[in-house]
């Protein structure tokens, strides 16, 4: 009964434990794993997403090569990036129009990127709670964030995560943020159509989103335009479709619209399909679509070096608990945080000098 | 003519010729500027801010000792955000705000974050056009944003700038942000109150300030409550006055409010300085005060850090030249930016490494 206990409550540190011990690592290299993965075994796509999301140097280096070998895979895919405060209704709005695109004999991925992730370590709401039909829908695959150092390293793990779902055959990619911040500014660097949900009325400048955000939308819907609600949306749906007029023109040459949806009685929802469907064709014709996925490789180029320079500090035991220890000298006023900076920069080059 | 011609075009590289041979180096050594800078010598002051932006690695020597010793004196100075969005009024603001406080007899430094500065190299309003009275005046010190690789970077010799300006006996400095998105967050890391300037009307969600910003302003000012505008310029601090309240308690404990002013007419622009003073008087006695400078002081340890680790890289003429090509690379659709990234850091590795 206690072993049975023990097992439960940490099967994730057992589970390394039985990796490292009993040969199953055998089983989680790129050779063993990506063939699997693209005849869409979802299990192996699991393993393949807990790889690419792992601080382990040996799974680092599997994950890597995993990657390496999806990206050929992309080019058929569509990434599609959705947010909006929390309250819009962005899990009762996915979990609507995934099914949808999954009953066209799509196959559906939704990613999440969750700057509390970040902080906390993992999303609070578990999926299937979210999406209770779509998580279960044999074409569809849902992956919570990763946790992980920062919101960067987080939304990088999940751009890896894309292009394998894509070696694994998902034709539409989502990935919604949770919250409002810098996260849109770093879903907008990875997918090809922009999303943003919104609720009519209730205070516009309390809803969290900036004009930055506005500007970087493909398309503007109003959700829960039903009931009592219905003439308000409409209002703002054409306030917000005269707002973006006043906006400069797109790179991609793309006018951005805004109407509005129903996920309660499923309302408008293939309307959103459709404004993607337009895009992507309008994209793929005047040459954007390309364009703009180089741009953002250019883009992720800079912030994976930078990643990688930096986790020689930062993923470093003991160089972490060094800092921890700076940082409690400046709380309690006995450093500046240039002379605390300063000893820990000087012991990390001490450090790789003779490593 | 020519050799004038040469001269009139060329004068800063000319000045960093003429600094390494003259022998006019000696006089920019901290030792030799930092008495002249104690005693409020401007021409010290600003030999010391350019030290302080420069990239050169003998000037990065002297800056990080003249900072060193300037941190002593910080203790006395407020130090003032002002943040809004493009056309609310900043510079008019604060030519008449630095005015008012400067006939107290105080010393004002203005210093600027511009998040364009980080790539354009520079502001594009000269702050003599922009605050003609505030800029002669003999109490006041007004010095643009420092260009630099990154927001960051622009951001971290801004806040070095803060503590030369404190040696030097400035008693407000107010870091004003041009522009709107993180540079807020940022400016907010290193103030001690945090001003947010707003218009009234005008489409709220246009005005680009999301929730986020509004909860961390001190005080909220409508500008421009003059002529027509006062009506509803009173209105809309009402109505923000009210938002404000729905937000969660702030760790200062203190409440912030929101009102009216006129530039023009010079109206509650005291209110402001003894918004501000109150402020002072109240984080001072519950111990805000000091806390909240070592929690901004230890923020600024990891990303001093950060930025000496990854300069390693980005101010290295070879690494910024195979940066430059790997990115060509990319957007020729030659390489993914995993491949350039790792190609670049095993570069990067490889130099340090025979070093």
């Amino acid at each position: 009964m206690i072993f049975f206990y023990l097992w439960y409550m940490d099967q994730q540190h057992l589970d390394d434990w039985l990796r490292k011990r009993r040969g199953r690592r055998s089983q989680m290299t790129a050779g063993h794993l990506f063939p699997r993965l693209r005849n869409g075994d979802i299990e192996a796509l699991s393993t393949a997403i807990t790889l690419v999301e792992s601080t382990l140097d040996m799974d680092r280096h599997e994950a890597d090569e995993l990657v390496q070998l999806s990206l050929p895979f992309a080019e058929n895919s569509i990434r599609l990036g959705i947010t909006g405060v929390p309250g819009v209704g962005k899990s009762t709005f996915i979990e609507s129009f995934g099914q949808l695109i999954a009953k066209k004999g799509l196959k559906v991925a939704v990613l999440t990127i969750d700057p509390s992730s970040a902080e906390s370590g993992g999303s609070i709401l578990g999926d299937k709670t979210r999406m209770p039909v779509l998580s279960v829908h044999p074409n569809v695959f849902i992956r919570p964030s990763a946790a992980g150092q920062t919101l960067g390293g987080v939304a990088r793990k999940t751009r890896e995560t894309v292009f394998l779902c894509e070696a694994a055959g998902f034709d539409v990619i989502i990935i919604e943020t949770v919250g409002v911040g810098q996260s849109e500014t770093l879903v907008h660097s990875m997918v090809d159509f922009f999303l943003l949900l919104m609720l009519s009325g209730a205070g516009d400048e309390l809803q969290g989103i900036k004009r930055g955000i506005m500007e970087m939308a493909d398309a503007l819907v109003i959700t829960k335009a039903d009931g009592d609600n219905i003439t308000r949306s409409e209002l703002a749906a054409r306030e917000y479709a005269n707002a973006m007029h006043l906006f400069p023109p797109k790179k991609s040459k793309w006018t951005p619209s805004a109407f509005t949806c129903s996920s309660m009685e499923s309302r408008n929802i293939d309307k959103v399909w459709s404004t993607v469907e337009s895009y992507v064709l309008a994209a793929k014709a005047n040459g954007w679509w390309t364009e703009n996925r180089k741009i953002q490789d250019k883009y992720w180029l800079k912030e994976t070096l930078k990643e990688m320079i930096l986790s020689e500090f930062f993923d470093d035991p003991e160089m972490i608990h060094a800092l921890r220890e700076e940082e409690e000298k400046v709380m309690q006023g006995g450093a500046s945080s240039f002379t605390a900076a300063e000893n820990l920069y000087k012991m990390f080059k001490g450090r790789s000098t003779n490593k």
